[in-house]
């Protein structure tokens, strides 16, 4: 499977991602990472219950942001097909990173980055990410060229 | 304590509620009504951890939106300052509904409605609603000359 | 050109949709409706710059929702695929409305409603539907089996 | 008038800011500063009409955000009182930064930039700061001892 699969998506940008001055509001975007991360998971072929908690199951192991950011770098409006590429990687054995870059019209029109810390549910404390994390960070950073850590 | 204490808030239109026609995105007016409900129990007394889910605690009954429902009578734009008045009534021993009315300079601009079901929490079955919530909605009838029912 | 290529449309329950109860935070559902029917029109063919303002073209005729509706019939949490089923209808030369049925393994999980009114940019008054939303309407209504208006 | 009445702000978490893990969901944090960022104009004494576009009015300058960041240091669930701290702070004459920390019981749980840049609505270039938002920089800086730029 080309890793581009999970890893290169599609969103179009909608009204109510807008706001009154006619452009993206900028935590839009945000909102956008955390579902790219959450369809390129899915498309990896993990299930959402295998990583994020519902009513009757709670992971083992939760995943919060503890750092984000974004640059805007050209005006989105309603209606803006973007691709959206995703580059994953780890960056040590509790913790991992995102980067996405938001293309409209094949030149980059965002970025953003999410950092992720793997906690253990119970006790609350930093563990190692889950082995369906670890399988989708190593596929990624072969799929990207990168040395896997 | 007069119950327009609690039934009578106040918010702003902000930015990021309106859309690029420039006035507020509807959905926004319900994620308000969440919140003039939340903030009414916390002005009456009751504790957000007393009534909604956490992840430490999570309380016996949960009570969830059934149904909900809003009319736009006036556009909303950034900076409007609304007055909200909450009339919460029971419906029957297991629900209840609340009703609001968003007025901008005293006039009403939206009104809306959310019904709230008693669900137990583990058996995930209709049950009475909490008694915290009773001596607010009786408390509130009060306030609004309704007869409890 | 099938009509259900425009009317049944897939979205997946997001994390960021939940709330501290592990299901869908309520208000969602209608960000979600308004997006379905952005995606309708964008599938029938047409610009959203033909229907929806933006910083450099603002429409002559302007689509607020003045009243819609929502009723939750089962929960749905994160990772659940969703079918969504629209029903659009013209109500009168200048107003349409938008049932939506949200399926959950072929099961009705929710049902919502929008109501919108067609009302000129200029004079911020009510005046017919725009042709190209009379045109999306006409061929629903052929592909629903309903006598158009 | 003391800067802490336009830098010292308070809201209180609720329900629809959690997601299923019972926690914030990250990306409303970014939500939040652009409001207190807008009630710290408000409270300081500049309509939002004089600085954000409605239908009727388009502020001469934009403000765009074109960079955002942000670090979450504590779990902040239902029902949690925040305080807020504003740090503006003018970075050259056609842009300025704001700084946010939010405490939980006195102890930081957040903290977050938003960096903004003055732009000609009609041209779409570069231009000075307005005249309104150069006030609130400097008796913002002068309310903490910052020496004006």
């Amino acid at each position: 499977m080309d890793s581009d699969s999970w890893l290169l998506l599609c969103r179009t940008v909608r009204f109510g991602d807008t706001d009154a001055a006619g452009v993206l509001h900028f935590p839009r975007l945000l909102d956008w990472c955390h579902q790219a991360y959450e369809e390129s998971l899915e498309r990896f072929g993990l299930a959402a219950s295998e990583i994020f908690p519902s009513p009757h199951h709670s992971p083992a192991v939760a995943l919060p942001v503890v750092h984000c950011q974004a640059d805007f770098l050209a005006p989105l409006v309603v209606g803006d097909p973007l691709n959206i590429r995703l580059e994953p990687r780890r960056l040590d054995p509790g913790s991992f990173e995102l980067q996405y870059c938001f293309f409209k019209e094949q030149q980059p029109a965002a970025r953003a980055l999410s950092r992720h810390l793997a906690i253990d549910s119970a006790s609350r404390r930093r563990c190692p990410l889950p082995p369906a994390i670890n399988r989708w960070l190593e596929a990624s950073a072969i799929g990207q060229g990168i040395q896997p850590v």
